[in-house]
């Protein structure tokens, strides 16, 4: 956690209370914090700043002298339109893809997304690690989440809107031109496709083509998903 | 797993026998392989190629018309060290840098390291980990692996002999260049140096700086060490 970040309800002119047990542990035990110290905080939604501990212990950190003067940091120039994945590494991904900046995800339905994944409780616990993600990121704006449920009727009718004017990509291992190809030559791109493990099939890479999404590679080793993702997102740092 | 990775032993002629339950499983019950199908398989520091199954139960596959024929990927020509990290992460660590083609990777000590991690259990199973990558990423040659459990004997008397004639640089998030900026004006280093979760001190930055190391910055945004490392790898991909 490098930012606590609170929701604007817990703020109370320039003073807020934390009562959440894990963020009070990570001020406590990770930070070492005491009284006087001054933390990095920020609204939910809203604007970053500073603030002092005023009180802490074991059921509650009062801070105070809020100063919520720092716009937080620029979103990526990207959209990720993620098939779901695994629940086991949806909560890392939903972190890291907040962590980088991400403006705009979409998880989807594919082929090789097991259909109780959109059953699992880690599902209802998106904003949670939405919120670890802007923790970690040192961000207090979340990124908009889609839901996609259906893969045709969202590449069919939702994405021709979301790619329109822009550059697009979905990454296949069998594609002609390699992600690194595109970058040097085209620039990055504002909307990526990336599928679960095991890819898309090539009916999925058919259709999104026929929505004018361009196939690249990220060549010949296969890697998990996350780390695809976080090597994909790389191209953005600067 | 996508490629069956056996040690020279485990051959005989052009056949070979897999009993690890691990592996198992996994042709069992995620490939869902069968009698008469083929699958890629490798020779742990060999070729790589096909084999078709003869024989499977729950205690044993046998392969045959074992045929090693294709070479194995080169490796990335970057040399990665990375702080001792948590136990926690250190296996998808090890994964991931195995499964892009990291060919030298050196785990060294740092401040923000702590001496536990050392001890930890998982130390003793580094190799498995990175079998888990080579099986990732379809490789069959494991990268070089160093221990430098002394941070400043490392830098001085080792390091020099590492980056001699090559470009090289250390993650800093207080660092004036962009690693962006570093590629796009002097190309990919050979030497990457990442800290573990909170990056070096300052008594460390300025160690590597006297053996030539260019500390560069990812950005504002703080990612984890394994979001971070990924991050960098990706640069390589092409």
């Amino acid at each position: 956690m490098n930012l606590l970040i609170l929701p604007a309800s817990a703020f109370v002119g320039n003073t807020a209370i934390v009562t959440d047990p894990t963020k009070l542990n990570h001020i406590r035990t990770i930070l070492k914090a005491q009284v006087g110290d001054t933390l990095k905080v920020g609204q939910l939604g809203g604007m970053m700043g500073m603030a002092k501990i005023a009180r802490l212990d074991e059921g509650c950190c009062v801070i105070d002298e809020v100063c919520l003067d720092i716009i937080p940091p620029p979103k990526l120039d990207v959209t990720v339109i993620l098939a779901l994945p695994r629940p086991k590494v949806l909560r890392r991904l939903m972190l890291d893809m907040t962590a980088f900046g991400v403006g705009h995800i979409v998880l989807i339905n594919s082929v090789r997304t097991d259909k109780s994944y959109w059953g699992s409780p880690l599902m209802n616990r998106l904003d949670e690690f939405v919120l670890e993600g802007l923790e970690q990121g040192k961000d207090s704006i979340p990124p908009v989440i889609t839901l996609a449920k259906r893969f045709k009727p969202f590449v069919q009718d939702e994405l021709p809107a979301l790619t329109a004017n822009k550059s697009a990509c979905v990454f296949h291992p069998y594609a002609g031109m390699s992600f690194g190809q595109k970058v040097a030559t085209q620039g990055l791109p504002q909307v990526v496709v990336i599928g679960a493990e095991g890819g898309f099939v090539p009916y999925e890479i058919e259709l999104l083509a026929s929505v004018g999404m361009q196939a690249v590679t990220l060549g010949e080793r296969i890697l998990r998903t996350e780390s695809a993702v976080n090597a994909v997102l790389g191209r953005w740092l600067d």
